[in-house]
């Protein structure tokens, strides 16, 4: 019923709409209208209410809502249903359960804040509010080995995003997004898969849009930023975020047409490791080189002075080689 | 209780243990002791009972039961802990929820029925009463695109035991045990992953034991067979599927201590598809060759007048050459 009364509102927005009239056209009483009118305001909707006129949308809140992102939105597949919440423990969390319970392909789970924020390997994020904790379910044709290259489509998808809003951001392999030496996103993506069947992808992508910089807990304070801080003022966050998911859209519909190819070529386009001398920190050793390219696989390839070694997605760090590593 | 029970007879096979003697060492009344003597005879357990003597265990039954497999069993891993069903819809969905939960790594799942079979990209399995239906969950440290050659890992495992019960099975590629033409065990193996680290791996193997061939449905009686049928007696269960139990966790421990090569040598000692001459059926093409070899990764490697073609497990079917494809 709010999102039938916010259509109606948002295909008349410049002029009132009397109560009497929503309210026929729905089939309710206006004592009902007033009420979900009262609900949408608390939720940060302005809408100017005139006793003879009726009512006018003025302004959507620039908070993650099915609504707001859904309007104007204008994909076929990425956001074919939402899931939004004030906070969650972690939306790959309930991705996962919802994919489950046959959940379709595109679905978006976004939070404002995330209580449990989980990185690669455990590791915990800082996800308070301000930034955008999503994830994205998919259901794609392509083998279990293919996945992590979902990993790359949303890195990519995110940092076309943000160079829009005129950041100058860059990938660091795998799936960090950088932006003067300081992460901005972190991407988490998860699988349940038979050995050649995918079930379903959930990739969880955390982003830093509108955090001030001294929110940020300490130990992070020299590694982490958001795109407020650096830009130095608010990102229109429902725009931004509507951009992302577009450019997801576009990624994977070109690899369900045409594979990887492209993909891993804008990768390459914004990457800020290839080229680089670095280090590679493994659990088992270490090494130096320079790395190269990505390989079909997304592997890394690094030219040592043994020659070229792949470098998988495992349990590696990759640091410049100029700098001390502690 | 009822485990403390057994072990207790299990130690005295040889004489009669007094219901008082019982009673007391587990610090329960003599009632308790009686009442679950009585469940342990409706469960098969056949109990000599004494009014003056007491208690003593004169068999187990060959019934799927956490004590009568972990009887002797003497592995460190794979039955670390067990779950068993009468009957039960799949026991890849009760241990894939299990290990969500946080079942430990080993964990078995076993049922004596299963109400929906489900094999590879979704087929039905008939799994009536007679069989080993079972899923093993695995927390293991390699990277999710190791993870399909877990399912070489359980084909190798069922094979070898089957041998030592008399039948020449072998293994068509890639999760296929064969004897005498007829399907014996089908293998789906399922994954929860994250990009560079696995969750959980569940194997699911279904065996048909001793189910008498009239029995199955008229579509598969050209097709599928079970142990009993062709060996003309019946297999004792329980001892066979410690068999199997044992020969998972020592190719298992083999994998984590030096990798694959073992396990990838195995398989092709029992394979029955290798020096074959196939038609490899696809989704979007079919082609003929002779299969010459799997590669690291499992993939099958045939030998096309194109060169050399390596086959992933995808919805491909294996036929021998000379048999007439419906």
């Amino acid at each position: 019923m709010r999102n039938k009364i916010l259509e109606l509102l948002r295909a008349n927005t410049s002029t009132y709409l009397s109560g009497e009239e929503i309210a026929s056209q729905l089939g309710v009483s206006r004592t009902a209208i007033w009420k979900h009118m009262q609900e949408l305001k608390n939720a940060g909707y302005e809408i100017a209410s005139h006793a003879r006129k009726g009512y006018q949308l003025i302004a959507a809140p620039d908070r993650l809502l099915a609504d707001t992102i859904g309007n104007g939105l204008n994909t076929k597949l990425i956001g074919s249903a939402f899931v939004c919440f004030d906070n969650v423990k972690s939306t790959n969390d309930e991705a996962k359960a919802l994919a489950r319970k046959g959940a379709v392909n595109g679905t978006v789970v976004v939070s404002e804040a995330q209580s449990v924020g989980k990185g690669r390997m455990e590791r915990s994020f800082f996800c308070p509010e301000g930034g955008i904790w999503f994830s994205v379910i998919l259901r794609p044709d392509f083998l279990p080995m293919e996945a992590p290259k979902c990993t790359l489509l949303a890195a990519v998808a995110v940092t076309k995003a943000m160079r829009k809003q005129g950041l100058e951001a860059g990938i660091k392999w795998p799936n960090d997004i950088i932006c003067q030496g300081k992460k901005l996103t972190g991407i988490l993506t998860e699988m349940s898969a038979e050995m050649d069947k995918i079930n379903y992808v959930v990739i969880g992508t955390g982003i830093n849009v509108n955090i001030p910089a001294a929110s940020f807990p300490e130990e992070l304070q020299d590694k982490a930023s958001s795109m407020s801080a650096l830009l130095g003022h608010d990102v229109p966050k429902i725009a931004f975020f509507q951009d992302v998911l577009r450019n997801m859209e576009k990624l994977y519909l070109e690899i369900e047409a045409n594979g990887f190819k492209e993909l891993l070529q804008q990768w390459r386009h914004y990457s800020i490791t290839l080229g680089q001398e670095i280090n590679v920190i493994g659990v088992k050793e270490t090494f130096s080189g320079i790395a190269r390219d990505i390989d079909d696989d997304g592997a890394l390839l690094v030219e040592t002075q043994q020659g070229l070694r792949k470098v998988l997605a495992g349990d590696v760090s990759i640091r410049p080689r100029n700098k001390q590593v502690k």
